[in-house]
């Protein structure tokens, strides 16, 4: 049955404008002043903007970490996302050295499949590159449609890859189509800090990120950027938290490499200070990189105004407060890393962002789901309202106030982050492939009605043969 | 009566997707994938782009400068900017001390009135801030919707203001709502260099470019960055043209401060060696700042593709090789200063830029069109591809191939700059407000069709009481 | 008479040793460990550092501004001077547009003559250049010995210069021989804060500070670099103050710019909140560049650890608070600019310097005497401890505590902007030309014996023909 | 017996003058206009600059190197170091994983016991870290006086150690009292460039440029700056060859980091292109880094110029082209890495930097020989011409030219990399505490009278039980 969407004001990464949107088949088939859409379900939009729905580049959704699982998994997370905007996914695959990547791959769908609520797709980790890895990849790319593939430079003896590695995972991402994704901090210095203090009975949250200073992040960042130059390949730094990493990025690309930078909203908002917490609450704000001193995010403001980074991830990996975070009590190595983001991602940006005249409309459009759409090969299919798109939309509120908190959030944790934090603007409704997820603030979707997306290569239109790049 | 564009790829500064475009009484009206569009003209656009039409920010057109005129007016300015797929243009209208800004506008009007075949608007030269000045800006801004100021940090004793002019615009400009043009060299240094040069006998046209040094844009856009940032106003360099000024540019954007930066086709394809061109040719490529060398093309292309700059103008103003340029013979001061461009702007941009991969179809329009109208106070009146907007569009080949020549261009002068250059794609059609003025690479536009624009303050939606602001 | 110094350790801008010192003739005869020194007066530096004595460059005593005339004198001035551990003083001499240079020198000789208990020379200011000025200059260079020229990009409508002085300054320094200092704050800017600040009645000394922000020295620092650059010349900054300013020479330098850049004790150790003290107290504080926020002190000091920065200057220009601070009252531009520091500058380096571990006694050497005879031509007459040179030694012990007071202290103004400043360190003996003119901290020095001292051109060794260039 | 040097002019790091040089028991014991030195042999330095010697704080003499042994050892080596003014070796002992650090600084000791003819030390490499490394190195620091360790960040699976290695021996430096070195190539992008150009045939000479451009340095350079930064220790760079690594280190020490930087001859003066030369000719010029593009060279030495890079070491470690280059014929990656140099550094140096006019003549000796003996321990017995200070001493004739060739020179090689070069200076006599090695160019020496030289330190002085530390 068609759609039409009337009296909202449409926003997309260039545009912002009064019109109509018909829909029908999932797509968007019209958009105009005054379409003839008889038959259609009139869906009002009054004083509200209409966004494409966001995709959330970077979540651990039921994710093994330390002897543990994030709590949130394919159902409730992706619950939460659609609440906060959100309609599509890409969550990251670990992969284990020795096995078949296709075992990993295999996992991921079991996990997701009949659960999630809305789109989704998977980046895939790189632990070793060698002759069955680079035997496997092209029908990873092909078959799966995976083309972007996470190296970590951090979690020494766990997920760390040396340069060797990171470097060939660049020529081969190069010479594949795919774009190469990296977690920047040097984990050979972040596994001596915290031996060290670990060692010198220093076993408290802050601790976590006194070991993991942002000189770490920046060097690692630099490293990567500069292995990129040289491989003439592509690189997205995942969750930059610091002015370190945000200097080295903005230095690569001024010289013309293809380097992007994702920061979240836990960086934006909140800092190092909350580590201080007292009763072991400090464990709640434990994420890798750490949160950082405030001065760093009006630097990390400033990189998304003026381009230097160019898109926002959750990196979403919750864990309940009692019963997982606690699990570090009397040494902080042990607390699971990661929060419970991924529904209030859009509403801070939109709050803290455009509400503040930090970033503009299209801007806040552009960060949270055109510019991923385009990097990880989704796009047009996602990530803009445009005819021929999925019907992927948020009516938003942008007046309504309100306050973040445990109570009322959809995830499936004990505690919030942001707890008690008043922001403005929320999603009304949201709808993925033209059918309704959230319906005036209530979800109304189906489990399992979301579905798996293979992604076109680096640079390539999603479900077109056309040669043209899409914009970088 | 209608028209109805089809089989085309239409292309905004965000999207790229296959679609028919509606247009009724001057407006788009309507876009989607398959229009009930009975009535209307049918325009085949079919292996095409449809683009936004073109915006230039900068041009000179019918201007005194040393003695003479520049030789396009209104008429063959614009009509070869319509053959170039150019739908606006902004000239600047010129000042002089002393006198009333109103007496300036009104010569201004008189030119264009009645010639132009595009719609048009002005930037306004200041010259000196004070009373009389400070007291008839308001109007300026509210009756002629003039927005924007140019001050030229060059050219002593004619155009040159004082760093205070150029401050208390700034801090003026943004309690108005304006946004302050600069032509960034130092004045002092490059006066003191020619009379050196004149005195030791150096008259050729390459000391034009040897009594510019690239340090002395780089100085002055500094200078202007740091005096924006202290006045927390908003600056746009025009027509830069080098690594020393680019480095300026992004430095004060890392740091927060609204500070865009604009290049020209000339400093991306020409370089300093032209000058010395001998027979006197090297005046053809006299332009303030001059040509640089070759290295710095590079550094203007990563510029645009990591967004440190934002956008292309002309800086059209041509002047005859026979009758005008060689005033300058034997005294390379004495050349009138700028070339004819207006034509061939974005179809260099395409071939070299597009075409070559040095940037996407979507910042090719962003950067020819959509920021510019987001500048200037245009937007989205003009300036995109949507709904509700002017239906100035441009349907593009993007694989034929040309050579650029004086004896095929339409701009009225003898020479073109970029003679025997090839280049691939063009222009077929271009329409004004739904009207042809291009059809099929023929002129079949009217006189003085263009209307006069004018535009909305700085940040502003042009045509809305909306008080979001658009993307910057 | 001859005279030996015994048992201290002497030190250089390189070298660090146990040694003797054999003194006749008003020089340095000959170092040994142990020289047959038959006859010579032994003195005792048991436990004693010997280092040449300080030279500060940076100095206007008696000297008009705003009105009044500074306190301390070529008498008092040298006299505090020599407690300190200088002995030579650079003044500088003031000049009146449109008058001979030589007026304003024989002026200058007139004050000091019979008056300086050290040795002493003037810089020469440049306020316009033109066929009268550049007619003089050779004369200045040749029989006064002036070698270096200060050009003042502030106060403007008093000293202020344009580009075009500041570079025609640096191309005739160049030819001629002479090294260009420069006030470097942009007095455009700052004219334009203060008149502001005045009309919204914001009257307190915190106002100084705050119309004349760190961007305003930076930028003006940054163009007076790019002009030495395209010059060819050789700058001096004089008072560095700020990071953007250290970043700037930094920069040049990094170029290979001839760009030398001199600090203030009172820019590494006080503050911007100064300025807030309560009663008018804050009148004491009043420099330019004004005290800034407590972060720039670090740059400050790497700077000088790095080499970023090569000199210290005191800048001494001391009013009384009552009778001459005061006549800024309910208008701060009317607060004479400057402050008694001539006396401390070694001092404060050495306890907050050398103590504290962030330069080295090398270094401390260097900074407060060897570079500066070097860039000001006076080397190796002044400025080290070398067979040949001047016996110009100061003995110093290194382990005293004292408090700095207008109580103790030997300027003639009746605060000190120091006051109550712990510090370690102190000259207990201080000989010029081979006599005391202190012994056992008490003034035994006797008026006029201060000679004048003709400076080489820059890059020449004082008093040789030798060709080879000193060491910069 | 006594000796008196006269009539020369005597230059240190500081100071340039006139002066007589009285030696006594190896030892400087007076310097003085006349000296009484009745019954001392008198050495005439008549229109000859008498210099401290030089310091080559870097040489790999007998060095096991890819299956063959450098060839000069410490005879020939420094046989040819004293023709060129230098008097003072410290090599590189190389270690052996899981063997006792004692065995390596044995074997290096037999190497060069009765050999050398001017005074040696050693520096020691650290390939792993572990509990038996950290248990010897204090001794390894008390008993041999070794004060500096080495770090290979390139040479995979040979020499190179992870990034923990490198920072734990950052920490140990720190809290010993050592200076870390490091040779900053980024190994794994080195091995993997290497190998692929192995497997698509490259295997001439230049591909040992091409598999290690300077991005690769610059990385390395930039991680173990930033690694230094937080270890708050203290680090020198190795043979620093391209502008890439100069920013690191600028940036390092800008922010206040204990970061030295040394260059070499050949990186100042030769360029990539000599890797291009036919008939394997090529081989003679490999040196890792590579020789880089020319125009890195103008920001080597304006590093030199603006203290942004303090030393000039040798890297001697030649082998001969027929018999040991030759090796690497069909593969480049066999040619032995290194060259012969240890001769003309200081000449190469005093030629093209100060003759023409690059550096001063203080800086020559600075970088050449006082830097270095204050960096690594041996100021000031070594490094300066000053009273108490060995009799290291250079008398060089400043005006002498002539060409660099293996036919006249003292190194056991059969070629000479700098072949045909014209240098203006030359050594005429050296002397090694006290006693002529060479005496009007021709070796007077003796072998085995070189004694090795336990070191202070990092900041601390040689002999001295002074708490005061020396300049860095």
């Amino acid at each position: 049955m068609k759609k039409v969407i009337k009296n909202g004001f449409i926003v997309t990464a260039a545009d912002t404008y009064e019109g109509e949107i018909l829909i029908e088949n999932e797509k968007i088939v019209a958009i105009g002043s005054h379409l003839d859409a008889d038959g259609a379900e009139v869906i009002d939009a009054k004083g509200c903007y209409v966004f494409p729905g966001g995709i959330d580049p970077h979540t651990h959704l039921e994710m093994p970490f330390g002897g543990t699982v994030s709590k949130d998994d394919f159902e409730t997370g992706t619950i939460a996302a659609a609440f906060g905007g959100t309609t599509t996914v890409i969550d990251f695959c670990l992969t284990n050295k020795g096995e078949p990547l296709k075992n990993s791959i295999d996992t991921w769908h079991k996990k997701s499949k009949d659960k999630s609520v809305i789109d989704y797709s998977f980046h895939l980790m790189i632990s070793e590159i060698n002759d069955e890895v680079l035997g496997e990849l092209p029908q990873v790319i092909d078959e799966e449609g995976i083309t972007s593939f996470k190296v970590f430079m951090a979690y020494k003896h766990v997920f760390q890859a040396d340069d060797e590695t990171l470097f060939r995972t660049l020529i081969s991402a190069k010479d594949l189509g795919a774009l190469v994704m990296v977690h920047a901090e040097n984990g050979d210095v972040i596994d001596y800090l915290t031996k060290k203090a670990l060692e010198e009975g220093n076993t408290e949250p802050i601790y976590h990120a006194l070991t993991r200073p942002p000189e770490v992040e920046g060097e690692a960042t630099g490293r990567a950027a500069h292995l990129t130059g040289l491989a003439n390949s592509q690189l997205y730094v995942v969750h930059v938290s610091c002015a370190q990493a945000v200097e080295q990025i903005a230095e690569a690309r001024n010289k013309g490499f293809n380097v992007w930078g994702e920061t979240c909203p836990q960086y934006l908002v909140l800092d190092k200070t909350y580590l201080e917490k007292p009763d072991f609450e400090g464990a709640k704000y434990v994420w890798s990189p750490p949160l950082r001193d405030k001065e760093h995010q009006e630097v990390l403001w400033n990189a998304l105004k003026s381009g230097q980074l160019q898109t926002l991830g959750s990196d979403q990996c919750s864990f309940d407060f009692k019963g997982q975070k606690d699990l570090g009590m009397g040494d902080f190595t042990k607390i699971p890393n990661g929060g419970p983001i991924i529904e209030d991602r859009l509403p801070i940006l939109f709050s803290e962002g455009v509400k503040k005249g930090r970033i503009t409309l299209n801007q806040f459009v552009e960060i949270t789901s055109t510019r991923i759409a385009k990097l990880f090969g989704l796009f047009p299919q996602k990530g803009t309202i445009a005819v021929g798109s999925d019907a992927d939309i948020v009516i938003y509120d942008p007046n309504v106030e309100r306050v973040i908190s445990a109570d009322t959030h959809h995830m499936a944790v004990d505690y919030n982050a942001f707890e008690g934090m008043k922001i403005t603007g929320e999603p009304v409704s949201v709808l993925s492939r033209g059918e309704f997820v959230i319906r005036d603030k209530q979800f109304v979707g189906k489990l399992g009605s979301g579905k798996y997306l293979k992604r076109a290569k680096y640079g390539m239109r999603k479900g077109e043969e056309k040669e043209e790049i899409v914009s970088m």
